[in-house]
């Protein structure tokens, strides 16, 4: 039944979009009682970002080239793909804007969507601080927000403007930093 | 009636949150027929992403210390303080998660919000370039995606974790670049 109406949810979302997953539709569409449902997520929208996690998760395979820039662009590259030419994108929109008005949402995106590729993310950049690519002094987690926190500000707002020129641009920006040579 | 509009869409965005912005009670607070705001705005979304940037302009001024770093580390701390502790932030993250469904509240929100704070802050930035302390080689608005997208990223996902020290490692990671020294 969990299976079922996780299956359904994710059908929904990735369909017709995350204003469609209802308590009422999953229910009819997976057979499983509203009462049932309300018994294991707070929200419907909370079995959307469960059901969008199943199905997204073998996704989240990272290259491994060796080289750092290299892996960046790549990982970039098709994480901006995915976001913007495949239903993935306007789910995953979806899910950030409805967690802004509902924290129960928002707690079910940032621990089903959000830390699991942060942990991912993360081990791939603490690879490459073994390595000797990266600074050892640096906080992973700050650079997964100034490279993919940035894809994410500028799909949410101008997702034309994601080029290829664009990613290079970043992932260079962010490596090398900004200051002038001294 | 354009002000008494935009005044009503504005209070209810702040004091109710975006899904309380409706042609109706706009047209009702500001004593204005729908007809005439369906000629001006496309949505009633539109009318709050207007009003709201007529409310919001005058904060804009960038402080200028004549350090890029002291003022980065400034204007993003006022920049977090007006979206966690001021009703800013619900209304602005409201008026992005509205926009990830519907495009003319995007473009809106892209014209009278995104741009005119993408413009001054690209003016600090290459004022910081012409006085040698930031690359002339590097892409300003990619910087401010580094910057700024981070953190409206860590906001709409974390909020609790956008502390001082963060905002310090993400200023200084982005000036100084995170590749291991050679």
């Amino acid at each position: 039944m969990r299976q079922a109406a996780l299956g359904a949810a994710t059908s929904l979302l990735l369909d017709e979009g995350i204003a469609a997953v209802t308590f009422e539709r999953v229910a009819r569409l997976a057979g499983v009682s509203k009462t049932t449902l309300y018994k294991w997520w707070p929200s419907a929208a909370a079995i959307a970002v469960d059901g969008y996690f199943a199905v997204s998760a073998p996704q989240l395979e990272l290259s491994d080239s060796g080289d750092i820039a290299t892996d960046l662009r790549a990982q970039l590259g098709q994480f901006v793909d995915l976001m913007t030419r495949s239903v993935a994108g306007p789910a995953v929109r979806g899910l950030i804007a409805a967690a802004q008005s509902d924290d129960d949402v928002r707690l079910a995106f940032v621990v089903h969507y959000v830390h699991p590729r942060r942990e991912i993310g993360g081990a791939a950049l603490r690879r490459a601080q073994s390595r000797g690519q990266l600074s050892t002094k640096i906080d992973v987690q700050v650079l997964i927000d100034q490279l993919w926190g940035a894809c994410y500000y500028r799909l949410m707002t101008e997702p034309d403007l994601v080029t290829a020129t664009y990613l290079d641009a970043l992932v260079d920006q962010a490596l090398n930093g900004v200051a002038a040579a001294r």
